[in-house]
């Protein structure tokens, strides 16, 4: 479907030579400030040939807003935006080279096969053009987010092909254990990671260990794929809907619906499953001494004396999320981005029909790591993630606050002493 | 939310405490023989204490169909079923260690602060008991799809901790060029799997290594993660709806849904990001052939003639998977389990309301891997995504079938010669 | 579908004949007060066999809550509920006459054509049986409405055939211009309807007109239809989801999918569309004095301090939804019900594939008229359709909240001397 | 919300002053030729100022396809769709009487209850604009609908005020024993609905009568409601899912979103509930010798071999719907709209803080009637309606026929004399 959540809903629309691409976002909160300006960032960070990133006013990837406000502030009725296609002209109908073969590892057999029919011209709804909706949505929920909360977002890419930014060491299989990592994760800005452009990895060796390799599959006419790593701060506790929509299932969801990904992991990910759970259960500690945040200090939340938590974990091998739903400490994810199938190099394929062979190749330039542009993209599915799940959260509070007080729900625990011993409960072990 | 699925829609309910925990499958296919004999297996496979499992008849777990069938054919409406849960009693209410610390990276603490109250016994809703409506779910769709187009699902324990069954090496960053794993993922059946019991490895040597690794961590009151990695054969071609719903962000969704799963990826994976787009790309040959394996030559869609896709891959870095839709060939994932949470060690931790620490440890026997018995459950949320998607397809196929004939879509390419060069396309990079 | 609601979602199944028919209801708050208790009397309501309805312990029909709550108090999880089937065994297959003849205007035979297969003993799914887990459903939504807002949902019998409480009349072609009704409208209890078993007019001569139309059916082997008024008291301002989810729209589904309706119609209805816009546009008033219900005096809105509206109107035509939204004033609709299709005397009908005709009649007592038994049905879907809606706006009002406070919105116009004119706009006329 | 649909979703944005107004329609059948001549004719009928109707080519209103089109044929892919606004400028903000007063039973206080903000210029989001979206998206779905089954929809005014084109009578309480209206149900076109323009009522007579009564309300500066009856003919038998989703729920629920409405009846509707059900029900007899409508002959459903149901019934008073579920006779329903809110005289209404009272009037021309321009928006609904309802069972249709084939579901009855007794089965009463 072309349409994601359930309380924040974004719908898309758009193939690569339509006339505009675009999306529908409804439920957003009314009363927000909200123009253009607050959108054209992530658009512009989103864009292709960015090295022309700091022209002051680029007309390329232009949103406007259609609907939804009025004298720049929201409505709470669906906000419709648009970008137009530069190039809206499909081409010619006919015998064209790209009629008779698929393409490799692109959408162009499965389109056809699903459809029966595909656009004839570029990527059709599996370009990279679709995303633009999504950016442009996400933009407004990490604006939401931001105001009501003091969320912050903020990816970059952690590897381009066996080049990483933390390379999984036997000390170190999962990030989680990593302090440097931990670190980053604590204080990245979007800031500082476009200091680092192109290749948006923050850290200057790494960043140049990765242009060089970038460079050198460009010039092979070849491509590369990598990873995006992305943290999202100050995310309120209690977000996540269990069974199914479990807060890392809705981010698997989302950053596995982005064109050409090919693996999520959260939190200790794949590394962690290799660490003795001793070490991986994250000890519950007074979140009581915690810092507070300037965004979080600012947010609308802190203004409606809304408490935080008052545990937090030692530890963070869980990512920010217990059971499927968040527990206030930093979220963090790492995607995995394939190669770029379009590469310079002729590549042997078959006919639509399977009848003959053929070999084809992609003329002219295309960017040989994707990761790089993907960054925005992680960050505003993140968004709709957040966004959604807040939605619904604040929806279940509100409804719980207007019920009769309950006796006493947990036991306070202030009149004894530790030493506890739980009881073993069955099929507990998958419960966590 | 507690329901899966948009057009095989499965809703659960139930805690590890409750009466009992089920669930209601709508929009089951009707006129399909169904009993519960095809639901028990899977049940049984998934349920706790599998030391028995060649016990002939196991009244534990027993599922009863309560709706949706009459003399063992389904009507079209909704399936309920259930399982008693054998404990339902609640511990008493009160001053219980377990009503004062949260466990370490279990639900306790996030349940309480999305909720505000909590199940006092138990993991509650975040139980695993919880997976016992997906398993039996799955197991209806299962059916289906081996009757209607010979799908088959097979899932193994690929890891546990750093004891791998095919280990990433420098040649093979990704299973996907490992003839080992792909000969494997062609012909690996249950059967097989289960000869492998209790760790479900599908290989006698690494089945010992990893079986030894979890003896260790049982005898130091500790616990251990793993992989499980799951391969669905015969999957027809044009599954998986973009942008949003493309069938790995589906599969991932559903798996990252499962308790205690940190990461997911499909065909290449991670590994394939450190392939070369000119290594990782599938060609495309013509599939004429293609040998036609028994179940799909005995399906539904074999008997009513529907086509099989013309071309197939040389070879499959996709998955099976491309531009978020299914090509036919083998779809394979693998998915990250984490420890299990609840060890027999002490550990810190807090109370809920942060004021004082203490120290908690579990009593009596636990599972100190979790990844033999999530095969099934695995099996079963890969079952209920190509369900979802086959329905979506047949409903956009059939009702493209009923309008006039269009003229050619695309060129047959019969009387051209290859050598093609594709067309540069903007935006095309990630559109894959 | 089987399941109703985005943010209170009840799913149900069973048919007249299998082991159970029940629910599951998803978004339930948490931390209600709910046992058996608050659920079995609407159930017991709308059982059949009602003479008996005083009895202190029947034990047909009793709701059995599976799972969602732990010493009587929501957890948040979904609740699922089942009511055992007390004539479980299907009939015997084979040559019956019912196997052969589908019954005029029941749903046999077009639940064939749907679904190529059907169940073969009584309604199967679409048996009033289903309406069980409605009313189960229903009655958590009510006793939460309740508790938060003192919102009453009363439905009665309005007509029965020709008989009605309210006939239209040339003065009064709607009920809102007459006094009798609105009187009623603002006052009536369920204790007071039911004290007019076992028709539910409230309304001594009314009840006797329609209780002797009754018998004169019964005694003639026949069945009458009729209608049932219902009023929802004390909603809040704000609720219904433009566009396509207003208000109106989702009570007309919510009574549309009852078994035997035929009709829909809220506040002025039918005959408001034959009342000039000069009478039938409801002037607004200052709410200052207006009497604060007890029930909402209790309710957790008011211990919240939550404002009530500031205008009420004089009239109510609107039946309390303007533009799809709540204003605050009672909503009243009217339900119709068709003449129950199963009678005595002897019907011709053909055989289900066409090629001969039959004769068709039913044995046994059956109901005359179904709309004493349909009001707890009406007012538990009413209470559906109120609890998503509070829920939605609930997430809405508390998103808003937490936003930077806007300069001035609206005017407050207390310095302006009224007289005003509106500017016409274009294509207002149907935006009401 | 503003999404329509499960199958076919359309999802519309836009108020009466922002930029652009339209929808995004996801789920379109790939393959289908469509260009803005197929969308606009219907936007047309929609539209303000039709005395132009015959215009050969009118800018105003005029639709543009964005997306999901390429050659003018449908890619399966999302369509979106707009239509400028011509006046966007949204007025100067300030103390205006619009924005001290609340229009009487206009939106402008509920949407101020339920969002917080309004738009300060029209009716904004309850403008009639927001129709547009769906007309565009229901012309989709109707040219679907004719091509694949013939479906033919049409709708007319009914009533004008108290002006009736079939009054009910003692002898017709339901139009459904009418024979006048049975006969214009199933031949009524829109060549010939609009041959009575300006008031759409297909009888000369009645029209007079009811263009006198528009006329005379005009001239007193007062407007009048009406009713618009539709019929959809051609409809495939098995549409609607029960049990929330039946038929006439969903028409119920499309019905009741357009504005201004204030009640549905379909079949022999509240009339239908004062005639006995022995006249009530509607006898099956083989459809043998009924005769094919060319539209159906050409439909793609006759090319496929798609068989018709072997029975129809005597009588309609179902309205094509039995159960929830479509029998494949015409479908037939009304709609009730309530005079217009905006009126040219002077009425009382009160500030929105509800400090003082004042006196509100419209200016310039408006309609005095909705009825004839919302014929279009009817026939749009009812096509989406259908639309979604043809996927569901195509779906359904298709995953069953994929199966083994079952022993004799049902008794053909062929060697069998009637004379049958259905027995009577408990709770049947409603199951219709």
């Amino acid at each position: 479907m072309s349409t994601f959540g359930h309380y924040f809903r974004v719908t898309t629309y758009g193939e690569s030579h339509c006339k505009s691409v675009g999306c529908i976002v409804d439920g957003v909160p009314p009363g927000m400030e909200l123009t253009e300006d607050d959108i054209q960032p992530q658009m512009t960070r989103r864009r292709p040939g960015q090295s022309a990133i700091t022209t002051p006013r680029d007309e390329k990837d232009r949103v406007i807003i259609q609907s939804g406000t009025e004298f720049g502030v929201t409505l709470g009725t669906p906000i419709g935006m648009l970008v137009m296609n530069e190039d809206q002209r499909p081409k010619d109908y006919g015998n064209k080279t790209m009629d008779i073969y698929p393409r490799p590892s692109h959408a162009d057999w499965t389109y056809l096969e699903k459809y029966g029919v595909k656009a004839s011209s570029g990527g059709g709804r599996s370009s990279a053009r679709e995303t633009i909706g999504r950016v442009a949505a996400g933009a407004i929920a990490e604006k939401y987010l931001k105001l009501a909360y003091g969320v912050e977002i903020v990816a970059f890419v952690s590897s381009v092909g066996s080049e990483h930014l933390f390379p999984p060491t036997a000390e170190h299989p999962s990030p989680s254990t990593n302090p440097e990592f931990l670190k980053l994760v604590n204080s990245i800005t979007r800031e500082t990671v476009d200091s680092f452009l192109p290749v948006r990895c923050p850290d200057a060796e790494a960043n140049k260990r990765m242009e060089d390799l970038i460079t050198k599959f460009r010039d092979n006419h070849d491509s590369i794929g990598g990873t995006v790593t992305c943290v999202i701060r100050n995310v309120p506790s209690g977000l996540g809907e269990p069974a199914f929509d479990k807060l890392e299932a809705m981010l698997a969801h989302a950053m596995l619906s982005i064109p050409a990904t090919k693996g999520f992991e959260v939190g200790s990910g794949f590394g962690g499953c290799e660490v003795p759970g001793s070490i991986h259960n994250d000890p519950f500690v007074s979140a009581e001494n915690t810092e507070i945040p300037p965004s979080v200090a600012a947010s609308g939340a802190a203004r409606n004396g809304i408490p935080r938590p008052k545990l937090t974990t030692k530890t963070n091998f869980s990512g920010g999320i217990q059971g499927g739903i968040s527990n206030g400490a930093p979220i963090y994810f790492r995607v995995g981005f394939k190669p770029a199938a379009t590469i310079g190099q002729e590549q042997t394929t078959a006919t639509y029909d399977g009848t003959s062979e053929g070999v084809l190749a992609a003329k002219g330039r295309h960017d040989p790591s994707v990761v790089p542009r993907a960054v925005p993209i992680v960050e505003a599915m993140a968004a709709l993630v957040i966004m959604d799940a807040v939605l619904a959260q604040q929806a279940r509070h509100t409804a719980k606050s207007l019920l009769p007080p309950l006796k006493q729900t947990i036991n306070s625990g202030k009149d004894t002493v530790g030493n506890g011993v739980s009881e073993n409960v069955q099929e507990s072990d998958l419960a966590q």
